[in-house]
């Protein structure tokens, strides 16, 4: 797990939600996940395959931030997290993770996503189980917190 | 996805859980799953890219047959899901899905394996986003259920 792999899903998470959201979220200090346990309510999680590496990441989000991105993306908001919350978060997952991928393929990173897969459940956490360190990012935002998690074998 | 996925996975967790715990665990019904919400309080998901298809696939417990398959493993019961059975279900995920990808690979569907990410949080849902229906088959056992879920592009 390098740090070049950090920014690339930081920038990608925070384009995604301006420009499909006009939300603006707020990254705080990434740090390796050691013993803290990072609950959501709702997350988007996906396998990498790579001919160097493979890996998983995961981007979680507290019900009421999932709710608001809902509002603004297509102008409903449900009262709870239902099928339309977890296909926003699955179609949020791919293109965060598109969009990585990408940025880091420039750098002569490549990896194969393999389809994402949405988990909800009141303070849930994951947890991955690759051999490298995970790299948790924090984010805020007024309307609730959001993480990203990911993790490289090796 | 094609019917012959099916076996393959529900085998694996059959011998996995004999071979490694000495429990018998016994399939119900494989069915498409259409609305149904299947809900575990700890669950292993691990993704597949391959180069016909790619897909993702799940295996949940309820708590306390997954603290039952700790203590035949390792000769320990923990009070509640601690990092040492998320470890465990992240290990069992690996060889069910090696070994269906084993069996698959004989009748000449290759896929390679993403690294495992285990949820933990009670009575959680999975979303599998790929664009196939999901396969769903469960499992029962006097200490609880489990089910696995399948799903493949295509």
């Amino acid at each position: 797990m390098r740090v070049e792999f950090v920014n690339p899903f930081l920038a990608s998470l925070v384009n995604v939600l301006t420009t499909m959201a006009q939300l603006e979220i707020e990254p705080e200090k990434p740090h390796l996940k050691k013993g803290t346990v990072a609950k959501g309510d709702v997350s988007g999680l996906i396998g990498l395959v790579g001919p160097q590496t493979k890996g998983s990441f995961s981007v979680s989000f507290e019900e009421n931030l999932a709710l608001e991105i809902m509002n603004r993306m297509l102008g409903e908001k449900p009262s709870s997290i239902n099928e339309e919350v977890t296909d926003m978060v699955g179609e949020i997952t791919n293109m965060v993770t598109g969009g990585a991928k990408r940025l880091l393929a420039e750098k002569g990173f490549d990896f194969d996503m393999a389809t994402p897969i949405v988990v909800s459940g009141r303070d849930h956490t994951i947890t991955h189980k690759s051999d490298g360190p995970i790299i948790i990012m924090p984010f805020k935002s007024q309307f609730g917190s959001a993480h990203i998690e990911i993790c490289f074998d090796k």
